[in-house]
């Protein structure tokens, strides 16, 4: 499983804070933190608070002082988007285009200029639509134009949305049919994430909700997510959906063992 | 989510002993507890401890003096099971048959006799095969012998077996594929049944494995399963799966008024 940590993200008023005062001491925090927790890339989003390319490279710039995690660039702007990452040491990732026509011509040749990973989220013109059908057709979609831009399929991540639980309850199972047909596009599929903390948008048990969706989302073939890897109880379900997906070999200590290399 | 409540099972000390000397008072009490949290039917097994029909009855009788909540008589031999389904007032599930022709002609006719649900587990002369494909051999042989013998659908459950995660890791995720192709056996699909508490056998974290794989399982099909009633975080787990395959309406207390009806 391909974790991706969302805590570095200036909706978060400590780095709304830090980012305003170019105050590298939290953001070096919450890079290493995550880092520990077993995050496999760590996500860096300017939220509202910047469009300045300069704030995201230093953002980029200020993570890689503390760790050599690599990095998601969260942002669906080219210009914010390349000079981050021209900085980046390590490949990155970038999150996100769209299933829209500009944006993949805008951004698959960056990603593939600068060897980097790229999620297409299942959205176009009109929005992301909410049943299965739709989700898939700009899937296939996203699927065929990184073909055409020479993308390696392992680079590509779909995001098929995670819409409120609160709000859009019968979204989840229809995204659960999502996940399953999207794994099988192609062999080898393409990673398939999703932004997990949204599914609980609102809700009282935000963790239950989170880490329950995350492990059924596994079973039906998601290997990738943006989630809160501060929370202990999403990363002991996640160890535990490896052990029982196979992935990593049981031991009664894996709990302790967990993403400790 | 059809909860089969394991917990009158003589393999505990306490209903070895009560079912020993006759004492209904745990009897009771457990059939009273786990009807309380949540148990569609209470599995009834006596284990090594008795082979004797009168006693299947007398603990069938027992706990209907306390609770309504439907039976689950566990065993696999045909004197055992009639009086006790000639013995309960709502429909019961016999648990279980194998995919072997000798068990199918005696027991299928048992269940369309006595209105019973029957569950069927993948399992032949030749033990539990371990790979997908001879879980479904299996699956579709019980499945059509159940038809062939007039047996409702609606009254089929189908075990594909789960086994421990300690010492067979790679099954659990042949089980998953297994659950997934077998709720695609006809539609409507029999229902898909496991003894949840198999898969965390020796294991140290029993309730993080049961409740994780319990989830993942749902995700792909399985919609009963025999389980620690009182594992609240179990419970808890699967009042969460249950919101998002959209069964049942989300509100912010659904913790607190699952299956409170």
């Amino acid at each position: 499983m391909i974790l991706i940590g969302e805590r570095i993200n200036a909706g978060f008023s400590d780095v709304e804070q830090a980012l305003e005062e170019k105050d590298p001491e939290e953001i070096r925090s919450l890079a290493r933190r995550q880092t520990e927790a077993g995050a496999d890339y760590l996500d860096i989003n300017m939220g509202a608070v910047s469009k300045d390319p300069d704030d995201m490279v230093w953002l980029v710039e200020t993570v890689q002082e503390t760790v050599d995690t690599p990095l998601s660039i969260d942002s669906q702007r080219a210009d914010i988007i390349e000079p981050a990452l021209e900085a980046c040491k390590s490949n990155p990732l970038i999150n996100s285009t769209t299933a829209q026509d500009e944006k993949l011509g805008n951004l698959l040749p960056l990603a593939v200029e600068h060897d980097a990973s790229i999620i297409g989220i299942t959205s176009g013109k009109e929005g992301a639509p909410q049943d299965v059908n739709g989700r898939l057709e700009h899937a296939a979609k996203i699927f065929t134009k990184a073909n055409e831009y020479g993308l390696d399929v392992d680079n590509l991540f779909i995001d098929p949305v995670a819409m409120p639980l609160k709000f859009m309850q019968e979204q989840a199972s229809n995204l659960l049919k999502s996940i399953s047909q999207i794994s099988n596009i192609s062999d080898p599929p393409p990673h398939i994430s999703l932004g997990i903390s949204n599914m609980s948008s609102d809700a009282t048990e935000k963790s239950l909700i989170n880490r329950t969706f995350l492990v059924m989302a596994m079973a039906v073939g998601l290997d990738a997510a943006i989630c809160n890897v501060f929370d202990d109880k999403l990363i002991k379900s996640v160890a535990t959906a490896e052990m029982i997906m196979n992935e990593g070999i049981y031991n009664d200590s894996f709990l302790e063992t967990y993403r400790m290399s």
